[in-house]
C-alpha cells in the first residue's frame, strides 16, 4: 500500500482526501493547525510546520510520495526527500520557480511564454528614483503572494506611500477583456492533458468575481491558444502534477500568462462534478504514478465561492442550505473550517446545467440565497 | 452542526463518508471491527456491536440523526432513539419489516405488490411432511439472510438433507428473464424519487453476475412498471431513506419484487459517477432533511464488483490498477479492507460510456485485467 503525504491540510487537501479514499493508498497530512479540515479524516495527521526543513524531512522520510496543497512549503526539504528516492509532486525545482514571482517571470521569458512586460527590484525603494516608469503599474511581492495578497496597484507617484516594502516585480497591467485559466496535468512520463479553458465571469455591478465557467464561452481560437500556452508552461516546468495556468485575455485577444499554481486550484473545483476525472483525482494519479484520467466534461458547470460575510467573525454557520439545494443541479462543498471571517473562503457551490441561460439564472439564485455567518 | 451517526462502518459507510464530508455535519460510526474501513476517517469512531441494544442507545443518544449501512442492527434501540426525538433513517418500523423475510413477504401481499407465491413455516421440519409442494422451490431463512446467505434451492424431496434449520419462507422460483432493481429515495415529507432501472447482466458462459447497467437496456414499458412498483413499495414502507427494490423480470415480462434493501445498495454504486446525485448523497440528504437530489444521469454507466480471487486469503492487494485505469472511463473504488478472502467484496469498478457497445468491450477488458489477491 503506497504511503502518500500531503503538505497542508486545508480545503484542497480535504477535497483530495475525499477522492483519494477510494484508491489503495494511505494518506498522511502535515499542517500546523490541529483543527485543519483534514485532521480528523486522513489515515494519519501530523501537526507541524510545512515551512520548516526538519519537520518536512521527518514527515516525508517514511512515506513513498509527497505532494502539496499549498505552495509556501520548504523546498529544500523536498529536494532532500527527492534525493533519497521519494516521489515528490510537483518536482521541487518547479515549485522553486513558482514560489518566487521574479524567477517565475524570468522562466516565462526564457521559455517564450507570453506574459506582461515587467522589471524587478530587489530593493523596493529604488522604484521611487526610477525615471522610466509607465503608470499605472502593478507591484507584486516576489515571495509569499497568495490570493491577492502581496499585490499593490500603483497609479502614480502619489501612491509611493503604498509601496510594498519587499523585493518585487513591477508589471504592466493587462488591457483586460477577461481572466481565464487552464488546469493542466502532467504525469511522471511527461504526458500532459488539459481541461477545457475556465472563464472568470465578473459581476459588472460590483466588479467582483461572480463565478467560474467551464467550458468557457470563448471562441475555439482563444481556447486553443490558451490550452497550448498552458501545455507549454507545464512542459517547460518539466514536472508531474496538477497546475493551474492563470491567464489574461487582452482586449486585442492576445493572451498573457498571469501566474501558475503548481497544485490543484480554485479554478478547477467544478471538475469534481463536471468532468470524468476531477483535478483532485488527477493529483492522486500523479502521486501514485497511475495513468492520467480523462479531462472530458459531462456537462457545463459553474463554481461560486462561499465567502465569509462582512462583519461576521466566529464559529461558522451556513444559512439557507435547504433553499440552496432546491436549486436544480447545485452541489455544496463546505470546507469544515471552524471559524468564519469576512472574505475567508468557507466553501463553494458547483452548479451543472447544459443550458447556459438556465445556469446563469441558477447562479444568480445561489448568490442571493447562501450566506456564511458567525453563529449567534 | 448536525451530528449524524451511522450503524456500520463497512464499504457502504465508507462511500457515504466520502460524500458526506462536503456537508456541514459531523459523522460518528459504530462498528464492532476496530479496523472497519470507516474507522480512520469519520469524525468519531466507536467500536461496538450494532446488534446490542445498550450499545446502540448509548451511541445514538447524543446524536441528532441515526442511519444504517447494514440492516442487521438492533431495531428496539432505534425505536427507543426515535421515541426520544432522534431522527432515525430508515424508520425502525420499515427496518423491522425488511429484517424478517416472512414479515416482508406479508407486507408485499398486504400492499398488492407483485411478488413470488410463497408459504412460511416457523418449524422447518414441517416442510418434509407437507404434501402440496411444487418443486423446485427456494427456501429462505426469515432472518439474517444476506448476499445469498440463508437461501437454499430445493429441487425435490432428495434435497431434504440440505434444508436450512430455521424459520423460513418457501418461494416459487421466478421464470427468470433477468434481475432488475430500482434505487428509490424518500424524504421526511414523503417525496419519492427513483433512479432509472438497473439491469443485472449475467455472463452466460459462467452464469454469474457480470455487471450492473444503468440505465438498463429494457423497454420503457418494463422500466416504467418497475419504477412504479418501487415507488409503491417505498410509499407503503412509509419511511424516509434510500431503498433498493430488487425485482425479477419474468419471461412473460411480469415483474415480481424479490426483496427490498432499506439502505444504499450495490445496485446503486455507479450513481456516484453516473448521476447528478449519488445514492450516498441522497442518504446524507435524508439524514439532514435536505431536499432530495436529482436522480438524472449524466451518462450510461456499469458497475463491476471486485471479488477476492479463489484460493487467496490474506492481506489484500489489487493487481493491475495501472492497466485498469488505462481503460477509458474507468473508476476504481477500493474498499480499504485489510484482508481478502475468496468471494469477499473488496471493491468495485465503475465504467462510463455513452456508447453501449464500447462500454461492453471495456467491461470485458476490466474483467480480464483486475484481480484481488493476498500479498505474497
Amino acid at each position: 500500500m503506497i504511503k502518500i503525504g500531503i503538505l497542508g491540510g486545508g480545503q484542497l487537501g480535504y477535497m483530495f482526501l475525499q477522492n483519494a479514499l477510494q484508491y489503495p493508498c494511505e494518506i498522511s497530512i502535515l499542517d500546523p493547525a490541529v483543527d485543519a479540515p483534514c485532521a480528523p479524516h486522513a489515515h494519519h495527521f501530523v501537526q507541524g510546520d510545512f515551512k520548516d526543513y526538519d519537520t518536512v524531512v521527518k514527515f516525508g522520510k517514511n512515506l513513498d510520495a509527497i505532494g502539496i496543497e499549498i505552495e509556501h512549503v520548504n523546498v529544500e526539504a523536498l529536494r532532500y526527500l527527492k534525493s533519497i528516492g521519494k516521489k515528490v509532486v510537483p518536482d521541487p525545482e518547479a515549485l522553486a520557480i513558482i514560489q518566487d514571482k521574479g524567477v517565475q517571470k524570468a522562466f516565462y521569458t526564457q521559455n517564450n511564454i507570453p506574459t506582461a512586460p515587467y522589471f524587478e527590484l530587489d530593493n523596493w525603494e529604488d522604484f521611487k528614483s526610477k525615471s522610466d516608469v509607465n503608470y499605472p503599474i502593478f507591484q507584486k511581492s516576489k515571495k509569499d503572494g497568495y490570493d491577492g495578497k502581496g499585490v499593490q496597484f500603483i497609479k502614480s507617484e502619489a501612491d509611493f506611500n503604498k509601496l510594498l516594502q519587499s523585493p518585487s516585480i513591477f508589471e504592466t497591467p493587462a488591457d483586460l477583456d477577461r481572466e481565464i485559466a487552464v488546469v493542466t496535468v502532467a504525469d511522471h512520463l511527461g504526458n500532459i492533458v488539459t481541461y477545457p479553458t475556465v472563464e472568470f465571469v465578473i459581476n459588472e455591478e460590483y466588479n467582483l468575481l461572480d463565478y467560474l465557467l467551464i467550458p468557457s464561452s470563448l471562441s475555439k481560437d482563444v481556447t486553443d491558444r490558451a490550452e497550448e500556452i498552458a501545455r507549454d508552461v507545464v512542459k517547460a516546468l518539466n514536472s508531474p502534477g496538477v497546475f493551474a495556468v492563470e491567464m489574461f485575455l487582452n482586449k486585442d485577444q492576445s493572451i498573457w500568462v498571469n501566474e501558475t499554481a503548481s497544485r490543484v486550484h480554485n479554478s478547477g473545483h467544478s471538475t469534481i462534478e463536471g468532468a470524468y476525472s476531477s483535478q483532485f483525482d488527477q493529483m492522486l494519479r500523479t502521486l501514485m504514478e497511475l495513468p492520467l484520467g480523462s479531462t472530458k466534461l459531462f456537462t457545463t458547470s459553474a463554481m461560486v465561492n462561499l465567502i465569509g460575510a462582512e462583519g461576521e467573525t466566529g464559529p461558522a454557520e451556513i444559512e439557507n442550505v435547504d433553499t440552496l439545494l432546491q436549486i436544480p443541479g447545485t452541489f455544496l462543498h463546505w470546507y469544515a473550517k471552524a471559524i468564519t471571517k469576512p472574505g475567508r473562503k468557507m466553501g463553494h457551490v458547483t452548479l451543472v446545467n447544459d443550458d447556459i441561460e438556465q445556469l446563469k439564472q441558477n447562479i444568480k439564485q445561489v448568490n442571493e440565497t447562501i450566506r456564511v455567518v458567525a453563529k449567534k
